[in-house]
């Protein structure tokens, strides 16, 4: 089973920006984690970060030659992004959203999203676990 | 640790209900399912079911005295009561608010909850891993 | 043909409370006349009433057992009730949703149910005729 | 007693259009029931169908020479027509509001009525039973 | 005279929850305050407390017979009820409806209340002293 | 002077309609007002009353053959006809808007005209004389 | 007769500001033309402009010990002073309401005002005109 | 293959008013042109105008006995008729909607049309060419 | 202990004005009621009435150097002063809004204030009752 | 004749997503399809896609000194792209929108275009012939 | 070069205000910064606070015969006065709104401004700053 | 003191774009006028202009490492970037939003700013100016 973790903007200053919303890891300690994880359920992973809405568009239209999942965290797209969520409704890959903190805590405007009626399920507000728990979902669908 | 469990309304009629929504566990698969993973935890588990708004709020209001945490499906509730949402807030317990739909895909009235602003986080659309990844959540934050 | 007939909130005062809007009928008046018309049909009615929306639910839970149809006066919980939406949702039975006043001559809240959309239709403003032609409607349903 | 009907636009097309919707009768048949019925009642009824606003509104307004209550399903006039609720209320003859479908189950768009608020009361969802039903809250309210 | 006090859900757990919110007293702390208050007025008071909406209409429908006034504390059923507001509008007694906290400090949501427009008149914001204040008001009331 | 007066639909039962609102002039007697106040302008006048929108785009498409401007009453049309709104557009006489009630103490959906923003001005609330002086204005438009 | 004719804020610069808004008239100007048609009616007129909200207020406050009625151009605060609304509610003088310029053709918060509901009618669009024709108005109604 | 053209109320105007935003041809001119092009493609064309609601309702019912598909510029009732939305649902006839001006560009009350969801598409802003582009579109897709 | 009652805009019309909704008493009733129970607590009294929202604010700025806390009833200025709001903000004393009647059964604009967010608390409905008991809830929040 | 056909995010997919909403054909048989009928009108045509904003606004700047007009297809950018809208407004080049797909039939987030108040029109709903109709309107635009 | 500076409601407060939002400076310290500013600049200055939206206007009324334009921090008015605005369009003078705090922070009904649209520009946020940076900006305006 | 200048999308269009709005000026006359002033400031400033948001996010997220402060126009995506406004927020430094035109006196849809709440100010409406006093505000307060 392979695996796409995608990570949208500014997540790859996770560790360094605000700890008090996002915790103290790193990004490749998520990464980290998630791959310690993964060989666990025997998932090879592949791991992708950009704060560039066009070129997360580009990564995601090209998964399914090689991955047969997708684990996202969009951050702020999940917001404003529809390209990112027509492409993830044109590959039919199943997907999981994740989200670090949780966004309904958070301002207004981060409490809808245009990518989750069309994951399998979103997760939000535990942090490194929230990845963590959306590998494990993604892995338990496909099994099935 | 101790965890209570709490089923909101009509979630006794799963498995004989809508299965295109909810699948085709009863709410003993659920529970059984849960226990088996509290147990691998080390944890106890207390299950309550009911329909009926007040007696929820009655049993989250006594939690404290033996529970370290309460993982809650608070079904139609969610959307409705604020009651519900006070009696979480006074008691102070850490919750994860799980639902077995992909809340986000179905009728408006069912995006926004009372609850999630005050939860660790929400986890929704991945029918009883669901409430698995959430007793996992929960389990790890306290250990925490 | 059973019929379960289900009163809302407050329906209980009915002949004693504000006679300007619901009229001078009392509750029983209101089952006997039903009483009769169902024996016209063949019928055989059961009734009910709560001011306690958990109650509500857990007889509508149980009516496939012995009913055939559902005949609902829902009251206030017509407009916050989602509860009770999913509980008639979950059984499947065919139902009626009827108002002794016409509730589009009412406050703005009352214009809008969560239950219309599921009811087979919605009667409302003619009093005790009301519930006789929503009893009407549903056996010529479940007739044919 | 003499009762108008008046059959609002498109349903002329009635058994011809849509039947998912609106059933297989034509206006004819839905005629023909309420003739039978009106009979039982002692009710002598004349029918009328315009698909225009304006003719529809000059037929209310000579009601009240000929007729003691009017059965109205003004279909799509429900919801944008200011002129057919000024002519019922300015001739002050009770009146039914009657739908064939469920409206509540349809668009938004539909489920607003400028004329329920001057009905007696409004039926909606039963079909050719909406008229009937009609006809017998109007009987039962004028004879009484 | 006699006065029926009432308590919404939760308030049974005052002085244990959230006192940066509701002050340090106790639900029977305030009880105490009234009843010292109500005897100085030559008033009987009795007090009820409830966390479900049912069993407190149930209450409200009762006290014609053996109240001449209610205070009504309605908590978080203040802004989601309408089967409250119609129980007090069915029976007619002077109400007043007090809050403990300044409820337009709060949350959006705590606005808004269904009961106000039907009571003598509302007090929130001063902790105890909005109780003692709203018995003070009500005695004038019935006094005159 | 040649000026075209417009009612629109309804207003041909003035004085048997609702004189609460209305007062109790025909039709014929405000036309006849007009035609006395007209006659001192050395204005002449034609009068048109349909309940037909079409109707009335008709007229007014053929008015700048025959008149210099148009005094209407357009009435329930007022607020939801683009159509009569297009064709004033389109022909390009002065028009003044009357209405014989004051719109802004009626339903909230009399508040807004799609007529007004083209309109040399509005009158509304004074009866009769809205649409004396409503000619008045036209009469002084014109003359400068 | 005794009329009060009282301008809002900024109608003092009449004349002098935005003529294609507006007209060339001085406020003098409107009032010498509104004291020639009083003059005609029988009719003495006093005149009070001013750009306080409060002083405006005062002076309706003392109208009805001199006065018959008022005619009001309240400019800027149509649209957001409810104390003006307040006071001409408290008095009872009935009045009129007039605007020099047509208010549905300019901003969207032009077209609502706290005023209208109160007046017996409201004006708007003819520049002169409208004061003229707006003392018209009330002569007739108070000669009737 | 036989196509029926529909033009809306005020377009028999054309050439005759507002030519900033409609262009200066007739409605005779467009008429011509589409028989031009029909005639390339082997189509008779049939052209029908009225400014009445109900015509355009009659005349669309009409059409499934001797068309085989619809062009329709709706103008001002794209807007505000449900009508005519419910006459082209119920007959079922491929239609296409065009527009002379860009509807986008134009006043907020422009932006929506009650037709363009049952089209097959629409068509807005290119002047003659809007018919033209939409008798083509009609011919493909009845071709194919 | 000096308190500063402040009185908003039309306030000095009481007992003159709208006896069914303000009651009969003057202002000056008001104030010589207050007096009596300041005695009784010890407090002197200033009362100021404007209808001036300038002065009001002017009155407010000066309010710390001569008093302790603040009545203030801003009636029409509830609704539209942030200047007050600012103003009572700036000083830091603590006030209480008190209103006559019962502000939540009246216009939809007079349910929301700008000032009460920033109060002890609200006091609205009960007449001069609502006066006395603010006076005793700012007297026993500054003895506390 | 040189046209620029820009082709925004994820429409480099077509023929392998969704074909129930955009067709089987792939971008590849739309920009032949383009050339072939550009050949006919002897225009030039160029393509260019990306799923990136950014790129898509660096294109558009540069088109002045290579175009002479636009048809584009702006995708999901369509919904949130005002960089896009700002890039054409700033070239002053004649573009046409056009959507493959039926738009108004679509999610509500989809009816609202930012850059078709700009367009010389939209084209929506008819796949490939869309783009084909949407280039013969540039041509027929360009030449006049 | 003359310039007006007018300071709003509650400015004259400043330095014994809310530190935390608006800085320790008086308004005199802010008159003296400017005044300083205006010296280099060869600009004379005057400056005006009130606390009263009449007086603010009957200032600006005149300022055109002694000024060259208006340095204005409308403080509370920013968002209520739509006579400010009447007055500031109807001089027509160039101006420039201020405001210390960044209002955009703020509550809600901070964010809108009945001026800005009128003014040169917004400067908001940078304090004392704010002040000297809109004098240059006017500086620069006029001698440009 | 090192400060980054960052310029939006189409920025790099100015002085051959939409003069009437943006003036005349290039983008280089611009960032040599920001030079200039930034030397008298001792400041060294380095110029970045992109039209891709995920570039604008890379550049911000660097900014930490070279500079002390930030100046950015954001252009369009000041109301439809959360990226941007999560890069801002992560990095922490101090930052000026500036704009050419009056943002306030567009359309609507550019009067909310995702990035105001976070910036020290925003200034908007001067043109060049708007830059340099945007430079000065961000020199005084580092300064400081």
């Amino acid at each position: 089973m392979r695996i796409l973790v995608i990570h949208g903007p500014n997540l790859n200053l996770l560790g360094k920006r605000e700890p008090e919303i996002y915790g103290t890891l790193s990004l490749n300690d998520i990464n980290q984690a998630l791959e310690t994880l993964g060989a666990e359920f025997g998932c090879s992973l592949r791991f992708f970060q950009s704060n560039n809405e066009g070129l997360l568009v580009d990564e995601i239209q090209q998964a399914p030659e090689n991955y047969d999942a997708i684990l996202i965290n969009p951050a702020a797209y999940t917001h404003t992004s529809i390209a990112l969520r027509d492409s993830l409704s044109a590959i039919g890959l199943p997907f999981v959203e994740v989200h670090l903190s949780n966004i309904h805590r958070r301002e207004e405007f981060r409490h809808h999203s245009y990518l989750a009626p069309l994951a399998l399920g979103q997760i939000s507000g535990f942090g490194l676990d929230s990845y963590l728990l959306g590998l494990r979902a993604l892995f338990n669908y496909i099994k099935n």
